[in-house]
């Protein structure tokens, strides 16, 4: 895998979890009136969140939502239910607030930043961050959807947006998406890297019909054996069926990885996202946060070949981030437990009864030596 | 089934949901600005919220969780992880304000109210509703759990909770319980209502090692066996081997659903609570909303049951109503979709391409005819 000075050095400064830090919170947990380990995975984020920033995190931190919008040529081919303006249009709503990603934001107390990557129109918006690498990629039923320089120049997009986000207090990112088309791209990344035929990971998008599903699977499969993408190289498959959105994203997540700050992942787009990241650095796995199960069924799929589980079993398909900001409160929620919680001994409760129970049990153990 | 007429009445008084106002909610939520059906369940909440309330719920209504506690004589057989005492111990804690349903209430935006309807002990505290129906239930293993009488006043309590709640102004209202071996008698109730071995629905509740566990199984077994409850009638059932915070949230959610209220179940218990409404009046079931998967494995048999599917997976097993909370920002989020998101037409955004898509599909309906 061939990849520039800069983005070389952010895979290497991607570290482990701080166990020591995560031994702390375990044992912190264990104190608090409750069974041992019955707020379960609200427990084990909890851990989680202290082995990524070294005992740190706390409530009320800062949290962030960034959405990429690009545009991409493979909607030619017929792909979507909806037409390419849409991505313009939706990040017009974003700027309005008048999206569900807005909506959701404002209820789970987090900010959003959104980044046209590579939508086809020229966005005059002031509120967006500019940052397109170019206006959508090509057809990548004909053609490389971009070249590898501007995928890579993508993904350090990403990772530096991460930086600044985290420089100015971010704690928690978490990942959206617009672009029409990009379930198609996200489902010929996925294969490319997995090995998942594309006929599991392709779904109906924004909403196909059965016979408009057959085709975009038929798209996916074709591109990949014209392009026959690297699956040990990353940046290559990117560069022949990815998206800008993908590739930006992909560098969020890095950057939240090398920044030690925590990164939920959203839905099917923002999961391939994901798995650029891991197959790029491993360790990355570690910083992220799942959050909800999308219907897209390559979903399902990627989360188990990352083993990660969702938390949110919502049927949601939307990708601007929606999953992601609901997840939020799980994040907030573990950390006010471990904040908030009295211990047994603050608040006089008896623990758990080790032997006393155990003398009124008949149990096969002490039967056979008593008889 | 033979019950008083209070209860009868309230029973009668359960209606169907308001069909007109959801499909109301139905049309509005396709004029969104986002792909039909892609907030999946969050849409699904909105229209269930608008048939319970008649179209009247809204985002930022006021939100209780109804946190009942009560002592179980079955912990003489040593079912239980920890001491009896602890039930009135974690009560303490709840008015201090140190449990995790305290916590996560503050998170949620919900009120907690915590209702002592048959703990052992005393307690004085001006904070909890002290509404006991007997010091704690007798040990089912021998004797009836508690009268008729008994637990036909304990369902009676929490219909005039649900009332009184309702009335100041709660519009939506949440399930939790605390009482050290209820999940002893809930697997009884469960078995017993549902036909169900008690070894598939008997678990480790607050932490049982595996002998205790199938020392658990076989109390429950021949508790079932001595008592032979009518599973055609809830009460008998209840009063032979249920509990007092299980039969008083059985009338909290029966108050619910009468006064047209959505109410949210949290765990095993909870959902055990709901099976007795729904016995009673199966129009129930419209009125519940589902929370988290809890790890008590009767529970996922209990969900299926009823054809209720959780929100969230978190492996928690504490019952307090800290999943119920959780699942508040849900009906939230989906109250404030409807009433915050834009609709096409206002943002100017195109819909879904219905033909120009296909013209590109040489799909096989269309290739027959021009061949």
């Amino acid at each position: 895998m061939e990849i520039g000075k800069e983005l070389s050095e952010v895979l290497w400064k991607i570290g482990p979890l701080d166990m020591a830090a995560s031994q702390k919170v375990r044992e912190r947990l264990d104190m608090l009136t409750k069974p041992q380990g019955s707020l379960g995975r609200l427990e084990e984020l909890a851990i989680q969140l202290a082995g990524i920033t070294g005992g740190s995190f706390l409530p009320g931190s800062k949290k962030k939502v960034v959405v990429m919008a690009a545009d991409h040529g493979v909607t030619e081919e017929g792909v979507s239910a909806y037409p390419r303006e849409v991505t313009a249009q939706m990040v017009a709503n974003f700027v309005n607030g008048g999206a569900a990603i807005n909506v959701l934001s404002r209820l789970c107390g987090a900010e959003v930043r959104i980044v046209d990557i590579g939508v086809a129109g020229e966005l005059e918006m002031v509120e967006i961050t500019r940052a397109k690498v170019r206006t959508g990629t090509g057809n990548f039923a004909r053609v490389k959807a971009m070249s590898r320089q501007e995928a890579e120049k993508a993904i350090l997009l990403g990772l530096s947006i991460a930086g600044d986000e985290i420089q100015m207090g971010a704690r928690v990112l978490a990942t959206g998406e617009m672009g029409i088309g990009n379930t198609t791209a996200s489902s010929a990344v996925m294969a490319a890297l997995t090995g998942y035929p594309a006929a599991s990971v392709v779904g109906r998008g924004t909403g196909l019909e059965d016979r408009e599903l057959a085709h975009k699977v038929a798209i996916v499969e074709k591109a990949l054996a014209f392009h026959r993408p690297d699956p040990t190289d990353p940046l290559d498959v990117l560069s022949k069926v990815g998206g800008l959105e993908i590739a930006g994203l992909t560098g969020l997540i890095l950057g939240a990885a090398a920044g030690r700050c925590p990164v939920i992942i959203d839905g099917f787009i923002s999961s391939v996202s994901a798995l650029v990241a891991v197959k790029m650095n491993p360790r990355v796995l570690n910083y992220l946060i799942p959050s909800h199960l999308s219907q897209e069924p390559g979903h399902a799929l990627l989360l188990e070949y990352m083993e990660l589980k969702p938390y949110l079993h919502l049927n949601m398909r939307l990708g601007e981030g929606t999953g992601a900001v609901l997840a939020m409160q799980l994040v907030e929620a573990s950390a006010r437990i471990l904040a908030e919680m009295a211990t047994f001994s603050e608040a006089g409760v008896s623990g758990k009864e080790e032997d006393t129970v155990n003398e009124n049990i008949p149990g096969p153990a002490r039967s056979d030596k008593l008889q």
